[in-house]
This record gives structure tokens, C-alpha cells and sequence, in this order.
């Protein structure tokens, strides 16, 4: 990426374009916003990330990124503690909270099973889960999994675990159908038959 | 941006949602990847920040930025000061010298005039181009500004104020026309009228 910005603004670039949804396009603006922005945007932001990178862990019960450990959800006792949510990743999670229709507990696999991709079951966090799950006092294991092969295969492969472990925890999956707002036009066959079948 | 994520996280994207081209959606994916790759895209993109917060800098002559001043560009004697391309901003300097066919120096407006948005000449960095063009050696002033209102008012503003100020100094501007690769059809009728009219 030669600009002739010199190698400190070249650097800065070089790592902002390695962001999701940053190309190198879009690196080279965002640095000349953050360089123009100094003192409303840079500095704050580069104190956010350093605050971040000390301070930010993850919770040894669900696995979710937090200062604290364990993190305010999995210490809050008033959320329901019979229910899980199994998710992929923080931004799952964060998007359940955002909802705040859910008010159990979570845990964050940090993946997915991929044969393609060589994710393994102990590449995952399920050593954790299946602890929790044995444990006693879950009622209810809610997969929020993506309706992918591989969200699919992972909440497969996460039931036939519990079973024998755990045949008293229900576990359910997230309703698939048509989303708020679809117009049938635009979504795919799946999508349809799926909601066709699951009427109500 | 309620997102259960403690107040740390939220502030990183809060912060990241400011940067051009990020949303509040692309600004979590963003933080989410920032935290899982501590090492690798954390740490050092903090540092580059900090680096780029302490080191980085206007040069005096031409406005661009740059941990030197004067940049480098303004620095070097095998750069013709004879020519002098005024640019709005420095990812337009960037782009002029990724393209490579530039070897004379740079000016950095910092913004174009904009009745709309309230830019006045004295917004700009317009003092310190009069006195590199009235300070004589200046043969050519080449006008790499966007061809949009704003830009060439910009540019015609400029002509008017050189021309009593020193006459000898010849003003250019890029040539309009048909893009490499751009098809007709896509393009606005005023590029086509242009290309058309500008003939050869």
C-alpha cells in the first residue's frame, strides 16, 4: 500500500484494513479520519482499545468477553439460571441482550463445528457446557445457533452429547420462518417451506 | 447501543462507529474482532494509534501529514518545486503518488469552500499557497480538486487570487473524460458531454 504517507501512517493503515468491512480503501479513510480527528476521535479511541486490551476477559463460567469474571451475567441472580443460550460468539449474545426477550443465562461455543474449516469439538468451549449441563439445575438448553450446516451440525452434535448426560434438560432451537418484515419475494425456498410447515 | 456487554466494550464501539464507513452493526463486528485477536490486531493497532497520536503532524509548507516537517515531499530537492499540486485532502495527495506520474510538490487545502457547509477561504490553507506561489520559482499550479461544485469553485477561487499575485504562473486543471474501464452507459450525461467535446 505505497500512498507516500510515510511508514507510521502506512502501519496504521496496513492493521485498520485488516478490521472486518475494512478494505484498503476504506483503511485509508479511516486513518485520515482518526489523524484529522486527533482529539475527538484518536486518542479517545486509542485509549478505549487500550483499556480494552487490559482489562477485557473471558468469563470462566459462559465465556463471554468481560472486565469481570465472572462476567455480570452469569453473577446477576436474578437471571434464571435453568436456562442457557448457546451461541456462537459474543455478537450472538449481544444481539439476544439488545432483544432482551431472554433472561437466562449464555455460553459462548467461540465456533462452530466446521470439517471444511478443521473445527474440532475441543476446539470449541464444551468441556464447560457439558459441566454446567451435568451439573444439575439446567432445565433448558436454548440452541441460538446460525441456520447454516455448520450451526446445525454444531447443535446436533451438542444434543446428542447432553442426552446421555442430562435427559432431563429440554433442548429447544430458535423458531426458523419467514423475519419481521420479509416479503416472500426475496427470501429463499428453505426459508419458505420451512415457515409453510411450521404454520400456525 | 444497549448490548450487555459492560460499559468498556460499548465505549470501544461506540468510538469504532464514528470511524467513516462503519455503522453501529460493522463497528461490533469490528470490536468483536478486535478482542479475539488481542495480539495480533489489538495491541498492535493500539500502538500504531498511540505512535500516530504522538508522532504525526502538518508540514509547514504543504499541510500534508507526516512525522517530518517538512514531509518528506517537501523535503526532497529531486521533486520539481516548480510544480505545485493542490489537493482537497491527503488521501488525495496518497492517491496522486500511489498513481506515481507527479514529481513535483503537494498543497493541502484541508477542505474545499462550501457556502452550504460554511467553509471560508480562511478555513483553508490558502495564505500559505499564495505565499509559496508569490515567493516566485512557481511555473505551474496543477488543480487536482473534485469535479463537483464545491471543487471547482475551490479551483476558480484560487485562479482569481494567483493571477494578480503572480501572472507567469500557469494553472492546469485534470482533464475530464471517460474513466479507464468506465462504460458509457453508466456514466452521467455530463461526463459524456465533456469526454465528447474534449476530443482528441
Amino acid at each position: 500500500m505505497a500512498s507516500g504517507a510515510g511508514p507510521e501512517i502506512e502501519r496504521l493503515m496496513a492493521l485498520l484494513s485488516k478490521l472486518p468491512g475494512l478494505g484498503p480503501r476504506s483503511a485509508r479513510r479511516a486513518a485520515l479520519a482518526l489523524l484529522k480527528k486527533r482529539e475527538q476521535l484518536l486518542i479517545p479511541l486509542t485509549a478505549a482499545m487500550q483499556d480494552a486490551a487490559e482489562r477485557v476477559t473471558s468469563c470462566h463460567i459462559c465465556g463471554a468477553l468481560s472486565t469481570r469474571d465472572p462476567c455480570a451475567t452469569c453473577a446477576d441472580p436474578t437471571r434464571d439460571a435453568a436456562m442457557i443460550c448457546v451461541v456462537e460468539e459474543d455478537s450472538a449474545l449481544w444481539a439476544m441482550e439488545r432483544v432482551g426477550a431472554f433472561s437466562g443465562r449464555y455460553h459462548v461455543l467461540g465456533g462452530l463445528l466446521s470439517a471444511l474449516d478443521g473445527v474440532r469439538p475441543e476446539d470449541l468451549r464444551l468441556s464447560g457446557l457439558m459441566q454446567r449441563v451435568s451439573s444439575g439445575g439446567v432445565e433448558e438448553l436454548v440452541m441460538a445457533l446460525p441456520a447454516t450446516v455448520e450451526g446445525q451440525t454444531t447443535a446436533h452434535y451438542i444434543a446428542d452429547r447432553v442426552k446421555p448426560l442430562a435427559p432431563e434438560v429440554t433442548i429447544t432451537h430458535l423458531a426458523r420462518g419467514v423475519p419481521v418484515g420479509g416479503e416472500l419475494d426475496w427470501l429463499d425456498d428453505g426459508t419458505i417451506a420451512h415457515a409453510f410447515k411450521s404454520r400456525r
